[in-house]
C-alpha cells in the first residue's frame, strides 16, 4: 500500500514557472505557449492563487480575478492528467471558493468548456442563471 | 438647438461613490444596495475603470476585472435612462475595450442578462463560443 502526500498551496510565490508552462502546456489547451513573462503578471494580479503539490512536484493549479467584494472570475483550472479521477479538481475548488468566501464575495464566475460543465454542476455552479449568457470578444 | 457636451474618463478617482449608488439603485438591478465602502474596494481592485459624465453629472459607469495580460471580465455597464438610445452605452464598450487591449489583452468577457445579449452581439461579442458555458456559484 502507497500513500499518496497532496497538500493545497495558496502562495504564488511557491510556484515555479516554467515548472507550470509544463503543465498547462500538457493539459491546458487554451493555455498552450504562454510565456514566463505573461504568466508572472497573470499570477501577481490573480487572487487567490491555488497550487497543488505531490511532495515538490505542482500537479493542479487555478486562480482567479476579483474585485476583492462583489465578483470573482475562476481561470485555469487544471489537474495533471495522471492525478485525475481522484477528487483533487473538486477539492482545488472548495479550497478556491472558501478563500474566496473568506473575502466574502457572493457571485463566483467562470467559464466551462463543455466536457466540464457537469463537474462544475456537481459543484454547485449554475449554467446559465436565469438566462444570463457568457459572452466573449476577440480581436480580429 | 442643444448641444451636449458627453465626456469619457478613465480616471476612477473622479467619482464620488454617493453619486455612483444613486446611479446603480436608479438603474442597476443587480447592484442594489452596495455600500461606500464596497464600491471602493471594487473600483480600487477593477481596470479599466470607466465613467461618462454630462458636465459635472456621472451618467454612465463601467468596469473590469483583469489579469492585465491574458482575460478580463467586464462589470457593471450602466447609462443613465435620460441618456439611453444615444449610442453611449456602445461607446463606453468601445472605450473598455480599447483601453483593455492597450494591454494586449485578447480575451474580454462578460455575463449578459437576456435583455442586453444583442446589444453586446452588436459590439461583436459571441455567446457561448464553441459551446464555452459561463456558470455562477451563490452561496447557500
Amino acid at each position: 500500500m502507497t500513500t499518496m502526500q497532496i497538500q493545497f498551496c495558496d502562495d504564488p510565490k511557491k510556484i515555479k514557472i516554467a515548472e507550470l508552462q509544463t503543465l498547462f502546456n500538457l493539459c491546458a489547451f487554451w493555455a498552450q505557449g504562454r510565456t514566463q513573462e505573461g504568466l508572472e503578471i497573470a499570477i501577481a494580479n490573480s487572487n487567490p492563487v491555488i497550487s497543488v503539490w505531490e511532495s515538490d512536484r505542482l500537479i493542479g493549479f487555478s486562480r482567479a480575478t476579483t474585485d476583492c467584494v462583489y465578483r470573482a472570475t475562476i481561470w485555469d483550472v487544471v489537474v495533471h492528467p495522471d492525478f485525475q479521477g481522484r477528487g483533487l479538481g473538486k477539492e482545488l475548488m472548495r479550497q478556491l471558493i472558501k478563500k474566496l468566501r473568506s473575502e466574502d464575495i457572493s457571485n463566483v464566475t467562470l467559464f466551462a468548456d463543455p466536457q466540464v460543465v457537469e463537474f462544475y454542476k456537481g459543484l454547485g455552479f449554475m449554467p446559465d442563471p436565469e438566462g444570463i449568457k457568457g459572452m466573449f470578444w476577440y480581436p480580429d
